[in-house]
Parts: structure tokens; sequence; C-alpha cells
């Protein structure tokens, strides 16, 4: 755990579980920033029933999957609490565990998570229920110091790439709310600015459910990080009068070739970016490069209800009753755009096609040596 | 008139007035299309005094600097009609003028248009009330026509640079709405429909104002032409997906060198289209080129209010209070992007410098020998 004390120098545990979106509090409460009401209010939420945690999910108070799997770990403690020296303790969890997984079964996190926990239950049947929820909070804890630790690293990679006072334009939200502390493509600028580096980031408001300007705004104006808004359409113009030395976004899949996708916008950025001579990283975990998907022409693009660019939040109309509209909620990133890749195991170069490789070969024979 | 009959062929004289945002009624009242409603309903107003008309330019019930001039005409028509017969008819004329030019005393077209309407007054002492008041009808109409058949011409020329079936991207609103019939960068769109041709228009929605969403959108889909509306962020997906054939867009200031101001992201979509190997046209009026400004370096960028961004409608909170918005309202186009450039006058190819001097050397020696 040394590097996780280096990462932590200097901030109070206090600080550290405020930025966290989903954290227990002192007294082993579960807690949790409900980001449906971000950017308007700040309210924070403690889901103590199954039902509660369930609703937590549905409704998007908690998102963004490395937060959903940290969030469900906790779930599984607290609950293991309630039930400890009740009759049936273990089919109890059982039920809750499944319970929990039905609400979201395609966010791989979560049953990733729920199992793991339920792992710790099966695996031990010599334990007392108090023994039993004892071994599910370091669990818990566990879960969550390794996505803080997967975020420190990548941040640490990212840092190396930045110089004091530089200008960052980032898109859509890859920060400490939809992972744990610090996040992925944000994480250089959170880093470096605890260790008294300037930038100035330059985010993306990200329409059309403008996770940049509700979050990645949000996140880093209250981490004291100089940032400034902009519509997604005023990159180019940033860029142009020379504001911008490096962009930084987030990855939800890194093809084998290192076409990745992203947010929708985020290709439009990288093309921008080689147009005006910046260089352009993807950051992302290892477990997001899929090297069975050969290139991007395979990543299938999620399309979402066009009533989300027709009306603001369900409700203010923006457009046209009845004007078509084409809502992908994802584009992909040819490798050619991309100046390098970062990941919590180093940076990668291109070519992307033999360096990937390589990288996922030497990893994986890491981890079978432990 | 031959060529504006030409225009019309096929369509009805309501028809023609039901497209123009700004026009009179058959009973000779000026009617107007309420822009503030837009596109949640379609309300007409009747402006009948000076103190309405002044309003309705105020609250931006007309806007588009073009719908600006018309209006002003048909406004000192109207009122003529009330004041004919009365005494200090002239008088009162010039004080009406006054006020209404007051209301936005930037908008060239206001004075303009004014001004050329004061001039019929001022030019026949010897007219009786009710002959300068026809005058003036002849003049105001003569306004609209001049805009109607300065749009026919743009639009015939860049319907040669179209093909049955064609995508088209298109940014920001240069519709009938902001000029009269048909529109400038719109109306290849518009006339080629007539023309029994199919175009899959896309949309950008254009943030922070949404001029795409509330006015383009509604313009084509109302006009039957087969429109997606899209953030102003999935225009590069689109072009990658193969659904554009070529960009058309406005433009507010053209450079001698063929640089351009237009709506912010104007610049971002001309980078795309020339990633992708899409032509990129600005389409505007003769007007609209200023042989004083070499380059695009000398156009300064209007910047306006971070609340846009920040609130949608000056209401609904889209981000976190106090968070530092940046607002440009245009961005300039580099002329290597622009792969011609569409003038009521013809359409200019590059070397633009060569080129946009010829053209306006030209059409200044045609205006002369009239």
């Amino acid at each position: 755990m040394e590097r996780t004390n280096m990462f932590s120098m200097g901030i109070s545990q206090d600080e550290m579980r405020r930025m966290c979106s989903v954290h227990l509090t002192e007294d082993g409460q579960l807690e949790i920033l409900d980001q449906t009401q971000l950017p308007g209010r700040e309210v924070y939420l403690r889901p103590g029933t199954a039902e509660e945690m369930y609703g937590a999910i549905r409704t998007l108070a908690v998102r963004g999957a490395p937060a959903i799997g940290i969030f469900a770990g906790y779930c599984m403690y607290v609950l293991a609490k309630q039930e400890a020296g009740k009759p049936g303790f273990r089919e109890r969890m059982e039920k809750h565990g499944a319970y929990l997984i039905s609400c979201r079964p395609t966010a791989v996190n979560l049953p990733w998570a729920v199992e793991r926990m339920l792992r710790v239950i099966s695996s031990h049947p010599e334990m007392t229920d108090e023994e039993i929820t004892e071994a599910l909070l370091r669990e818990s804890i566990a879960i969550h110091d390794e996505d803080m630790e997967m975020c420190r690293r990548i941040s640490e990679f990212g840092l190396t790439l930045l110089r004091d006072g530089d200008g960052i334009l980032t898109h859509c939200n890859a920060g400490p709310l939809a992972t744990s502390r610090y996040g992925t493509a944000i994480g250089p600028m959170l880093l470096g600015h605890e260790r008294g580096m300037r930038f100035h980031v330059y985010a993306d408001e990200t329409r059309p459910l403008l996770q940049g300007a509700r979050l990645t705004a949000w996140e880093l104006h209250r981490a004291g990080v100089d940032v400034t808004l902009i519509c997604d359409n005023m990159a180019s113009l940033v860029m142009r009068q020379g504001k911008i030395q490096a962009c930084f976004v987030g990855c939800d899949r890194i093809a084998a070739n290192g076409d990745f996708a992203n947010k929708i916008g985020t290709s439009g950025v990288a093309i921008l970016a080689k147009h005006y001579g910046i260089p352009f990283y993807t950051l992302g975990p290892m477990s997001t490069i899929d090297m069975a998907c050969p290139d991007g022409h395979a990543i299938r693009i999620e399309e979402r209800d066009g009533e989300e660019i027709r009306r603001m939040w369900y409700e203010i109309p923006m457009a046209p009753e009845g004007v078509p509209c084409y809502n992908p909620a994802f584009d992909v990133t040819d490798h050619s755009l991309v100046t390098a890749i970062v990941t919590d195991r180093g940076i990668v170069y291109p070519p992307f096609d033999v360096n990937l490789k390589r990288l996922c070969r030497e990893t994986s024979g890491r981890e079978e040596s432990r």
C-alpha cells in the first residue's frame, strides 16, 4: 500500500472521502453523492435498505461503471451488518446480491462486484456472521482501493505528458464521479493541481446529456482547478487561439489496432487536434483494451432516444416536436489521430497494433507470476 | 421580374407569403412569425402601432439582418397608411423612422431600410399623402423582392453544387426566417426540394442558442425536406458514416483572402469536412464580402454572456453556478478549408484573393453601367 500512501500524501481522510462519489462514512454508513441532482444541488444519499440501494442505481444517482462496482461492494457489506445474526444469513445475502444485479444486468461492474463479495461468503463456511461481515468490509474496501490505485497510476502516467501552465481540452466526464478518486482522463489534472501545477482546463459541455457541464466542470471547479466551460462547437476556436496544448479524453473500449470508442464527439476533438497540431491522448484502465476487437468498425454504436436532443431533461422543448433526431451515444476515433494511449500499466505509443499486444502480453505475464 | 416569376413557379401567393417570416397580409396588414416562440409555438403577430413594431424588433420576435430590413420597410408603409391625411404627415413619418432606428442602432439593415423609405417621402414633395403611401408600399415590396431575388440567385448557384439524393450538413440558421423566402445556405435545399430533388439534411443544433434546432430544423421540416437534427458534436460521426456529401453554411463577413466569420462552430465543421474529403461551401450575398478586411485575423470575435451556456433560456441550470464559461458567438474559418464561396453573383473558387477581387470589380462595373 506504499503507493496508495504516496498518492494521498498531504490529504486528510476527510478530504479523500469527500472526493469520492461513493464511500463509507466514518460510522460505517454507505453515502453517495446524488449525481442526478448535479449541478443544481449537491445532495448526499445514505441508502440503508436493499430497496434504496437498488433505487440509487436505477435512478442513476450513482453512475459510471467503476463507481457502480464500488457501490455494489459497499452495499453487500452494509446489508451483511444488518443481516448478521439473523437466521439464514448466507441465503439472505445471496438473495440481496441477485436482487442488486437484476437492477442493471448489462452493467459489467455490478455483477462483477456482487459476485466477488458473494465469493467471500461462500469460500468461508467456517466463519461466523460477524467474521464474514468483517471480511466483506475488507473486500469492499479492496475493490475501492484497487480502483483508486488504477486511477492513481493512470494519473501519474498522464501527468508526465503535461507541463505547468498547459491548457487542456477534455470531453465528457472521466473523473472521480464515474470512478473513484482522481478518475481517468481528469486524473492528471487533479493530481498535478495537488502538486502545485497550474493548468487551464477547457471542458466541452458534451451534448446531449451535458456530462462535461454538469460533472466535469463541477468536479474541477470544486477541486480548485482553473476550468472554463465551453460548448462542444467552440473547441476549434480555443485550439486556433493557442489555448490548448493537449487533449485528454476517456475511453469505453479500445480495439487491438488502437481505434477506440468514447462519448459522442470525441472523434471530432481528435480531428481538430490533428489539424492544429495538438497532441491527443486517451486514458483508461487495461480492462478497456479489447484485443478480441480488431478495429473500430467492429464496435457497435449505441443509439439513444432522440428526445434527449429535442427536450432538455425531457421537459423544455429545444427543437420542434416531431423533428427526427439522430442520437448516437458514442463514436469511434481512428488510431491515426491518437498520439498515445495512457493505461494503468504505462503509456502506449504507435504502432498501436504491435505495442498494445506487447503490453497485454507483459501485463498478463506479470499477473500470472504474482 | 421574369426571374422572380420563374422562382415562384407552381407556388401560390399564399404559400409564398407563409414561407416568409415577415410579410403583408392580403388586406395590407403587417404580419410576422414570432421567432421567440419557436419551436414550441407558431405564433403570428400583427404589430399595428409604432410601439408594437419597436417591441417586435427589441424582443427579437423578428431577427436576422435582412428580415429586419424587410420588416422596417413594411412598418413605414403601415404607419404611413395610418398617418395619411393627418396634419404634419411628413414630420410624423420622420419621427416614426427615427424611433424605429433607435431600437437597434447597430443593426445595419434597420437604418438602411428606414432611410430608404424616408427618401421616398423627401424626394417627392409634390405628392399627396395617399400618393406617398402608395409609393411607400411599392418601395417596401421592392426591398422584399430584392432580398428574395438575392436569395433566389444564391439558391440557384448553390443548387448546381448538389446532386439528387445528397446528404448535406448545415450549421446554425441561414434560412428564410433570417432573410426572406429560401434564405442563403438553406436556399439550395429548399429550391431543389421544390423541383423534386431529394436531399437528406443534417442540421447541427448550434449551441448555445440552438438556432439549428429551433429554426433550421423547423424551417426544413415544415417545408417537407428530410431533415435530421443532431448535436454539434455528432457531425464527425455522420461524416464518417458516409452520410454527408456537402456542407453548406452561411457567413457573416468574408475577408479579401476568403477567410470568413460565421456562427461559432463553423470552423470545426470545415476542418471535419476537409478530414473526410467532403466539399465545404459558404453562401452569402455580395454585401457580406468586405474587401477592406485583409484576412480572418482582422475580424473581432464577439463574446457573449456565459449565462447562455450555464442556463437554458436563462432558467434551467445546465452547469454549476459560478463556473466560468467562454462564449464566443462567432469563429473564423480559414480560406484553405473552403471549397467555394457561393454569392448572388456567382460561385467563387480559390485562389480567393484573386477571384474575390475580380468578382467585386466585375459586379461594381455592372452596377455602374445600369
